[in-house]
């Protein structure tokens, strides 16, 4: 068996997910738990990570690579952000060492963009980034990486001129969960990206945004006017607020070479077919991959071999 | 004294008012409570109506109109809908008579716009409308209801040619409370349509619809970024929202001689402050003076004097 050369850790709010790589790039072990930051922070992070590094017998001072929350203010100690504009090579120089623990641990920096019109953050989608770029090559490329806060970053000859925020995943949860919305969407089946009111709901969102909170409305009164179904209910409130979200990000964007999309499983499926529907073909980059990409970028700068 | 000629409901789903209206017009008695449909529901509605106007020592068979969520599925006694295109006029003739009651007891009906693209329903704001028509005279107008479900409705020569409901009031709820927001806007201030943030943020909103969910998220990377205040991030919350709905309305409403505005309070206030950044001048109805007038508009109908 080769080596073990580092451990990889994607720290995120409410999930925790470690990889041991080897000097030749192979995974030697996986582990992924439910421990975020959220509940790190009550733990201790120190002792989260020791105890998933013992599950999978790590040598002691095989040192560790950590991105996402970890670094935030509230977590175990703040990695801070680079400022955009923003050279993708720059993150693993940003790392900061934990003090005080018997190994070598680097967390990553976050990206921050300091405009007072368009203030925006991300900690843990750079690094996804940083793995997705080794595929994209030169040229402005249009990244987009759907979730609770979906981010949508130009990157420009491997540096990151800016990037938006929308807060699409959040927004269906709390409108699904807790506006009048809830009783439409109750008892609604999972439906995928080619669900036709899916469809519809994208490309109305698209052609009239400012019409956003007027068809979400649609969706109640479609079902007392007109018997729409819970099913139809929820995937037009999911592809109303995802076309809202690309009307946003072409907006924000101007003229691009390319859109990758950086995602993986049922998310990811749904945001392929929005934006195929509306005539983007996004190059489609698996999201966990991308992240194992990034922390090994950032780990063989760190620690050249 | 002057004999009361009739009394008038307001039945939302959380409020209850009802007025003694004499011969002259002149407001006799009034009551206000917190028995909504939801809570009349379960005690009865007559039960509710009675013991109000028993409290106001109101004659055995004075009659009543009512409008509102009373007339709701959930509510005393289903109302129906008027179809739109609908004359404002034909409102007092689509009321349904409360059977087996002691009293002539009128429920008016909703508006419906069936329109399979833009399905939408109103069931109160139409009295509301009816009451606000009466000075609006002929024309096109576009006439702005905002609450927790805001209505924009195309009125034409006193016909309803079509109105869009945005949830704004409600996402501003849900969003405040449930999202990660909530942090941001936690203590904030009382705020007033002057303040800096929420003109900003209607103007960015209403230029730049299709950021709504970016321009949010903007809220607390704000805050990170250059600590602003929880009251800032409240306004500009709020002049988020409320600029989308504007950017919406008139998006949808093609051209119009006039803007009115039906409200009342500090929501009127927010309202006239965006409106009127937006070089929009509205005209200003009392909403609570409207709805009285519009019952008493189909009241005049129904029981001609």
């Amino acid at each position: 068996m080769t080596a073990a050369y580092y451990a990889a850790v994607d720290w995120g709010t409410t999930s925790f997910r470690l990889w041991i790589i080897a000097e030749d790039g192979t995974v030697l072990a996986e582990r992924r738990s439910g421990e975020g930051m959220t509940t790190a922070a009550k733990t201790g992070f120190s002792t989260v990570l020791e105890a998933h590094l013992a599950a999978v017998a790590a040598p002691t001072h095989l040192p560790v690579i950590i991105c996402g929350m970890a670094g935030a203010k509230q977590g175990w100690l703040e990695a801070g952000y680079l400022d955009t504009p923003a050279a993708l090579s720059t993150i693993a120089m940003g790392a900061v060492a934990v003090p005080d623990v018997g190994r070598d641990i680097r967390i990553l920096p976050g990206l921050a963009q300091r405009d007072p019109q368009h203030p925006d953050v991300m900690r843990g989608e750079e690094t996804q980034l940083l793995g997705a770029a080794g595929s994209l090559g030169d040229g402005r490329h249009l990244v987009c990486m759907p979730g609770t806060h979906s981010k949508w970053v130009r990157l420009d000859g491997g540096k990151v001129t800016g990037f938006s925020t929308f807060m699409t995943g959040e927004l269906f949860d709390v409108i699904s969960r807790h506006s009048i919305l809830s009783h439409s969407v109750a008892d609604a089946q999972v439906f995928s990206g080619d669900h036709p009111s899916f469809l519809a709901a994208v490309t109305a969102a698209c052609a009239k945004p400012a019409l956003a909170t007027n068809l979400t409305f649609g969706v109640r009164a479609g079902q007392l006017l007109h018997g729409a179904s819970a099913t139809d209910a929820k995937a037009t409130l999911s592809g109303t607020l995802i076309g809202l979200e690309i009307a946003g990000a072409l907006a924000a964007a101007g003229t691009v070479d390319s859109v990758c999309l950086v995602a993986s499983g049922s998310l990811g499926a749904l945001y392929h077919a929005a934006l195929a529907s509306q005539n983007l073909s996004p190059r489609v980059v698996d999201a966990d991959e991308a992240v194992r990409a990034g922390l090994s970028t950032a780990a063989q700068a760190i620690w050249p071999l």
